[in-house]
């Protein structure tokens, strides 16, 4: 256990903050943390058909690529996370799904971060429009199950939900 | 593609920090982002034997709740990976390890940290002293493949590093 003393300071974003907290440990002693305080998040493995899967190229701020990941992104405030899965697979790809179905739920990084994903998948695509949120994804990509496989194994692809969720398909539990 | 326009805040905690930075983004409007200036960091799945491994449970201050995770820890400034390997597996389980084996790479929160998780496999381990890292680690348990398999199936176990080496050992690629 460990028990907040007081906030050093924090950032402020648009979608999320994040803090320095001084904590006394389990041990008695005065640290120091520093954690983000972020709202839920969803993942969506969209199977256009059995063996191939719709995925999204955006640049990652944070460590300065631009990445191939399944489509993702945070629950708006009043939203549910089905909503925000059918809402954010339309802004991502433009496509929209017959069926979504929760698969897991997960911490990312539980070091510093109280962020929550919940992953799906969807099936019974159609296409609607082009992409919508072209600010941030620049292209969408049509890749078979095996061809990611090989991109995670080669490490061409690093991102923690696109291979927890490649994991998933492959022990045959989506 | 987004670049930095200037740094707003940042917070400092002894082992990383966090900023807020200006951003302009793709398509040419200003924008904030908050990322995590993280360093390395190794996981470890360590087969006690073939079907049990050794867990670690701690207390997660950013979920405040107490967890059990494979072992995992920050690289320290001038060590390897495979040098923090050793150091985290004695520190947090009391274990030494003939063998380590890298096994995969990946972003745990691309969205908003730069943190890499190098994911190892350790066998042959030999028990060498009690838990070190007493202060973090409250206990160590010796759980079956199967029985980690249904309680991440259930929820019990959400943390994403340990998800995601149980999806590789039953991809039968550890």
């Amino acid at each position: 256990m460990e028990t907040k003393r007081r906030t050093l300071g924090s950032l402020h974003a648009p979608s999320f903050n994040a803090h320095l907290d001084e904590i006394q440990r389990q041990d008695g002693q005065i640290g120091q943390r520093i954690w983000i305080d972020h709202p839920a998040a969803i993942a969506i493995i969209p199977f256009l058909t059995d063996s191939t899967i719709l995925m999204v190229k955006q640049y990652r701020y944070a460590i300065g690529k631009e990445t191939l990941e399944i489509p993702a992104g945070k629950v708006d405030p009043g939203e549910t996370p089905d909503e925000a899965v059918y809402r954010e697979l339309l802004e991502e790809t433009g496509y929209d799904a017959d069926h979504i179905e929760q698969v897991r739920s997960y911490y990312p990084a539980i070091g510093y971060s109280n962020e929550i994903i919940h992953l799906y998948k969807a099936r019974g695509l159609h296409q609607q429009s082009g992409i919508v949120d072209t600010a941030e994804i620049s292209s969408l990509e049509v890749v078979t199950l095996e061809s990611l496989r090989s991109r995670v194994r080669s490490g061409q692809i690093m991102d923690g939900k696109t291979m927890l969720a490649l994991g998933l398909v492959l022990e045959n539990k989506v």
